[in-house]
């Protein structure tokens, strides 16, 4: 398969926070967040892949400012790497009041997904190639990313992720 | 403030997948699930503190079986631990086909929420206190958590988090 | 087909009243609730029979204190009685204000089923069992509930409903 | 107050059956129909006492023919009588394939509403003045209607329904 | 094919706006009108041609008066004229208070649709046929409407579009 | 007020077209895509003006190309001119089929909108500068188009439009 260049996965995204979207103080709700970053990641996986995909993990999000009925909110996703059926989709999350013309990043996540073939089994997909040196920072962090989820996931013992042991123990 | 069982927190969420939840091969999407998920736990920590609350984390979430339109998902919300003042929220999530009467357990996570006041701000909630053996796991459970998610926001040094970093080394 | 018991059709769901639930005085409307009871009560009805259903009929619901804004609402939704191709559930509503804690029964209703073949054809139910004493009476009570909506569906003359009769002339 | 004829508060409603409307079998769910039914009913009261309403129940529905995903539903609500504080709306409900050409009747209600003033409170609502005869025949019935809802509801004895009973002892 | 009345075409559709169709200001989202005529202006052409139908374009619209949070919409929308394949949709559309039974007309416009075959393909619709004085006047209007369409769309020169030439030059 | 430049109001909105947003062919409905298209719009005179705004016309729009459920619609909206207290804002839309990476465009459009005041006043906004030949192009033609709106909303005589008649007339 062919190598893809990441850039070529970017996906921006623009929602207005409606009053549904709001609990009783009139901020956004986090899981009406989630729904629409996972829409957006899942669009940058598929323009990765070119097939459909299905949400495999979500890494830990934390919300950090209030965002408000009427805030316009601006998601940015793009592939950070490609592993053998998945790939990990990095997003960042931005909220403006478009009256003040005030705007501040309110998130960064990972979302992970799996490439299907028609019958909904995992396919390959293509490997992936960073260029600027922030691309190749989140290229090359994917790798102890990917090892805290199988970890997290029961799928590694802690002992076994070289990687991520020696940040913990050496920072 | 007075002591509160975690079991008082309980809430149960039943969702029917409708066309509109469900991507191009009849799946359920990550985002819907994390929208009801959001939305089941904020209702259990309201229980808790009788205050509005606000979404402050979401721990590392994997999405193991596909959930398919006609499908019932049924999302249980515990409180499992009081801080100063957050709550960390264990849900488990099954998917049923009500069909074939097959059941089975697709996610499970943690959210932690804030409890505020009329203005918004951050407010003190009652102390909570677990009964079961599995509430007390969870109990316990809930500081270790906690300093993952310190860390990985960048509000503690890894070497700080003594407890995690046994884990990490002796485990 | 076995009998099945009727506590294993038990649906427990959780709303919470949004903006768009509710008209100018941040009241719920009475139709977004009972769009909530039937499909609560339809899943019931699945699971009791293990195969599509339809709304066959809704008996005469009242609806008693406002419910508002930011409330959540719980409805339980149980099998009462299997006939031979319907299923009557009995659905009971609360609503609370998760914030002062008071919770108010809301609603009481009867909601009934038809099952379905994959064809959309009516096709036979297993028959159900109650066990506890408020089982054992809506269970009883079912077929005279059944003989008001048969008069008022214009399928039976009110002087044949024998029970039904004898309800109105003597208590 | 001034009297209202009853046409007067005629309202039309179009919907068409979106996906997201229905069952895995492709049938309109009888709750999103319910919640279609209330808020037309609703505008013709609204229309009938100049306020905002609230509803206070709904008689027994049957949901006679399937209808289906592209149809197309149309909705009539009028006022049949206004008492004290409340209205009573007759709805017709037609579903037509717009394909076929094949419109069929699906369903008749009635539905109650108390007009309420801007705090909430149950308000006096003008009276209503019949003119065809089927508006009549709907006036008159409307007493009768209301007997059985109060018992139904608890508030009135089987035994004071002079009119009721007498109904179903000689008929 | 059998010529049809334009006046068989008419649909009515009734809206309540509610609190996500509305901005910060409360008032009625344009996007969400149009969603509204879209939908009431295919069910019209529907109803003429007797098929599937797709929008293929919508005159300029212009918006006079805010529609606020609580209002009433209401709709009205009747085939003017068939041609070959396309059929053009007049739509009246009106704001009401149904507090202060304040009603006024908001907007009107027209709407072009394509008749579609099974599969997807244009087919042809039956002529029409105008009766009432106004029905006339739509009726002789389209084809000016149309060359105006096909100039906008670069699908006809100015110079050729003789009607509509002349409605500049000489007026 | 301060000049501003025509590309810092650029809005990109990226939708993926769900089933609820799709005719029985599974075709997107026109009346979904012109709410996404005001919403982007929306947001773009937001950007440039920095207050409320309400639409107040939209030029007509045709649709060429059918886009199908699990497309993704991507939307580009960028103000072309600022008037007195309105601004014309420019679209372009593009399908894309995910999976063949097939991307085409499907509309372009103008949509104007009126600054407002926080009590829903007409408000001055601030002059528009294009720099590009692009944008330049679009803010010269904005006068004629804007000739063509007062035309069609019976505000300006079709012989006062001297640089419209001429385009007519000459071309």
């Amino acid at each position: 398969m062919q190598l893809k260049k990441v850039k070529e996965s970017l996906v921006v995204m623009t929602e207005l926070v409606l009053p549904n979207d709001t609990n009783l103080l009139g901020n956004l709700m986090g899981g009406r967040l989630m729904y629409w970053m996972d829409i957006a990641s899942a669009l940058s996986a598929m323009k990765h892949c070119g097939s459909q995909v299905v949400t495999a993990s979500v890494d830990n999000i934390s919300f950090e400012n209030a965002i408000r009925r009427g805030h316009v909110v601006t998601i940015q996703a793009q592939v950070t790497r490609a592993f053998n059926t998945s790939m990990e989709v990095h997003l960042k999350v931005w909220a403006e009041d478009p009256i003040q013309h005030f705007k501040c990043q309110s998130n960064e996540a990972f979302f992970t997904f799996v490439a299907l073939d028609p019958n909904g089994k995992p396919r390959q997909v293509p490997p992936s190639e960073p260029e600027t040196a922030e691309e190749t920072e989140l290229y090359e962090g994917a790798v102890r990313r990917r090892q805290i989820r199988l970890i997290l996931g029961g799928k590694m013992k802690p002992e076994d992720a070289q990687e991520l042991k020696s940040f913990f123990v050496k920072s």
